[in-house]
């Protein structure tokens, strides 16, 4: 990634729903910054969100960051 | 997500069996956040369902989630 | 799942294989969950038990159950 | 599994490397409860040996279960 | 791998961030050392970055690695 | 494995990069057990290295080994 935005200072989150939605930012930076490219980014969006088999492929990959957020939150017991 | 309506927040379970049942939920919620499109969804849905492969994908998501919720519940020792 | 009856008390079990046997009943009860239409089922069947690739994929579903089973029994040491 | 055999008494073994032929027994364990027909088994062995995805599907299994048994053994530190 | 420079001296890192690209730098290492031709990683590489299927299956990738690492830094907290 | 051969005595290593070699190392250990034939493994082994797809799937499977390993270091910290 050339990008040297900070983007997450921390997997911390105040409740497991903001704890989600950050495993959905963690998904979609991964992707992005396997191929930076904006525009070829953007051809391959549709195989994600409107391919059953892209869509459940970007779904597990939000299940495996969820549990490394919930874990770094002591899962908000 | 879009949607800022409150529908996560605990991890926590009465039972392994109510854990179950919200692993089932974030599975869920993990495909709908990735096409919001509630038009498209109805369209796939019959690939998660009625397709082999789609079916055993997605009960995959459901164990990943199950691993996280029954960590988070200390396993309901 | 509308099914409300009982059938996962615990994830407590008293021997390594009686968690096996458990990881294995999750991993149905997932696919179940997802298609609860028991004619669908019946037709998808040989897929997860006849075509190699389903096999395998029901076998990892087991592997990650066990998994999660392995670890609330403190792996039976 | 139809089997009432005892054929996992315990995920504790003596070295790392007789933790790694669990991990493969368990994996074929997974394989058979899900299709317990042997002639069938015998039929779709094949992919799992000579097919390169069924051989790294397989593989995967065993990464899994290795994960399990290393952990339950608190990894022969 | 035949590379006996040192790359991996640490899984420790300053920030989530930091440990994000780490997990990237790993993902790659992991491909490289299966295929250290780097002409034929090359022709590969395609696959990865302009494949929809290949990217998904490279940010799963990142997503396990990025597990590895949280749980090294005791997920920053 | 009919291997009777001592090639895993330990999962400690000294440094997170000698943990990642060792990752490869029990990866291809894993492939090897599932299938013997050295004579078929020839075959085969292009697949994994110069198939995209089969080489993403070897990785993963390095990475869920480096991820035993890690821990089983207590991550080197």
């Amino acid at each position: 990634m050339e990008n040297t935005e900070l983007w997450l200072p921390t997997l911390i989150t105040k409740t497991p729903q903001d704890g989600f939605e950050l495993a959905i930012k963690l998904s979609r930076m991964g992707v992005k910054s396997t191929q930076p490219n904006v525009e070829i980014l953007k051809k391959l969006r549709p195989v994600y969100s409107e391919d059953a088999n892209g869509l459940l492929a970007s779904s597990q990959i939000v299940a495996l960051n969820f549990q490394t957020i919930s874990a770094a939150n002591n899962y908000w017991r």
